[in-house]
């Protein structure tokens, strides 16, 4: 339940305006293709309803989500847009996808011949995107199967819509990566067999670093909603999301104490401590404790001890003035972007923005 | 949106029965005490809503809860249950916790004198729970600030209806943490000076550990939903949470190939991966990549790979028979608990449960 911001504990802040720059400024740096949205798992954790009509807003038509209980939410907010399945065609689900649209990504033999078979029951193409995969083996035709589809592709262009060819990029975060150029080559082989069908490989990190290899479609996610999608340079994105909470109490821990549960940080001088509202069930991930930190007016606090299902501790023993409870930390924002916060926890800004919680109060602003 | 179990991709029941049997042994392991129900953080991710129902109707009057947020969720759900608010009373929110009959838990000397003032403006008592930090080092008045309040017990006693005197142990997952008896005995005399007040210790390791120490209210959370009070020893409580998920495609890799991104796992044989629709979108912890298991038949597959937002790949080579699409591999259940696939993911069985995503088939069985 969210309460007026004076009150609320913890406010979670999206700042359309910046999904909308970084949206341009993905559609600037691929300006002869199509710029879909990738909005699964509730929008990047930025909620898909708010995302998606903002991306609308902005003339984007073609959505990627993951699975088709997404599918089905996103296609009650909208009958019109373009909604393709990353998950592929759902186990029994045919029937949910013909009815409500929704254009499943294939990347098996079983599910191109169940979908074929619909499409020759129904007497009608279906739409569909076919996956080859090129070296991330997670989901997509492998070597083998491609070969197979390539040599009926006269059939399954009678049975079906082919909307795209695509492929997933599994190290392009890694400007080094040998990997790479290996898929960007055999996706270059399979493009030659599609000269008619438009082609989609390029998520974040390949749209800034592969420009010569954007196709018809390039697929944004993670960089939308302000991800850095070349880690080894500054971050060309706008910051989409800030987040602070509330200090709740402030202590003062004696030498020779120590803090939280486990006991795992003691004290070897007298600390300044503030315990503020925010848990790992908020999404501060708890592979954070004693490594990650939060800002005051710019200045670091740094989580003392393990972080709690809805609290943290923090040192604020340097802080020039102390602080006061009902004060403001960063969490997310001017001095912590999403993928520095990732680091201190051990994991990836992805992560960072699909686990912000349920108990924040949201505030978009556009 | 959720699916019918047919189409579901993913379901996650939860076992209201084992709920009920997890409270009743918790009240048989303290037949002379209260038992209250820590509901907090979405009911530990399980939904507060049926969760709290559920406890309800086994006479559960009293919930503990971490936000106001929360509480005033709680509150319109019933109009009658005693609600407490272990965050605090929150910044500004005084009117908030008055008009919805929210008890705060008052462990801080500016928040006391904060609704001590209250409650002399609207001339009656107010209702509050006294926090007493006896080695947390997080909330509760510290060792300094109890002296002031023991000094002033006339006042406060004049100004507030004292519900329950209370503290929480650090370590009590742990058997022979010093800390425990140091936090008995702490508590313990700060017992003496509230002869007539309720007093609240135990939290669920602490209710199976020290009846001697259970007062007159015991505070079970993690234990009632299926996680072990006693790690050391055989999990006394029921499990409470069953979790599914489907086969997409299986897919065999050559040997030398890689899976996933930063291909982080390569393989030095032909393997059979199945991927399935599970990721860290849905609380299953990227930490848990090349580590954690999924359990066909009672068999476990091995993660390989990264985990991705919203797939997770898993070698099925040494499986009897191969699974086929569509089969369900589980989660949790039988041959996996809250705290087996906790460990394997580097964090504790509450994270496992307060993560634990919205894109789930949710199936309450009672």
């Amino acid at each position: 339940m969210a309460l007026k911001p004076e009150t609320a504990s913890a406010i979670l802040s999206v700042d359309l305006n910046a999904l909308e720059s970084n949206f341009r400024l993905v559609q600037s740096q691929a300006p002869t293709s199509d710029v879909a949205s990738v909005i699964k798992a509730n929008g990047y954790g930025l909620g898909v309803a708010e995302v998606f009509q903002a991306l609308k807003k902005w003339n984007c038509q073609t959505f990627f989500i993951s699975t088709l209980e997404e599918g089905l939410a996103l296609r009650a907010l909208d009958s019109t847009c373009e909604i393709m399945t990353l998950n592929g065609l759902f186990h029994n689900a045919e029937y949910e996808h013909i009815s409500q649209k929704i254009t499943p990504v294939i990347g098996s033999v079983d599910t191109l011949k169940r979908w074929m078979s619909c499409a020759n029951d129904l007497g009608q193409p279906l739409p569909a995107v076919l996956h080859f995969d090129t070296g991330m083996n997670r989901l997509g035709f492998d070597a083998a199967e491609a070969q197979g589809v390539l040599s009926k592709l006269e059939e399954i262009h009678e049975a079906l819509d082919i909307r795209y060819v695509m492929s997933h990029f599994a190290c392009a975060d890694e400007a080094e990566h040998d990997l790479n150029a290996q898929q960007i080559a055999r996706f270059a082989d399979i493009a030659t067999h599609f000269p008619n069908t438009p082609k989609s490989l390029c998520n974040s990190s390949g749209i800034f670093r592969y420009p010569e290899h954007h196709y018809d479609l390039v697929r944004p996610g993670y960089c939308l909603y302000g991800g850095n999608p070349t880690p080894e340079a500054p971050n060309p994105m706008s910051a989409v999301v800030h987040l602070k909470t509330r200090i709740l109490q402030l202590r003062t821990a004696v030498k020779g104490e120590t803090t939280g549960y486990g006991a795992s940080h003691s004290f070897d001088h007298d600390t300044l401590l503030a315990t503020v509202s925010l848990g790992y069930a908020d999404g501060f991930l708890r592979s954070g404790s004693n490594a990650a930190k939060l800002y005051w007016q710019g200045q670091p606090c740094p989580v003392v001890g393990r972080i709690s299902m809805d609290l943290v501790t923090v040192d604020v023993s340097a802080l020039k003035t102390p602080p006061v409870p009902g004060d403001w930390l960063e969490v997310l924002g001017e001095n912590q972007s999403v993928d520095t916060l990732a680091q201190a926890c051990g994991t990836i800004g992805y992560e960072i923005l699909t686990s912000l919680g349920e108990r924040y109060t949201r505030d978009y602003r556009s």
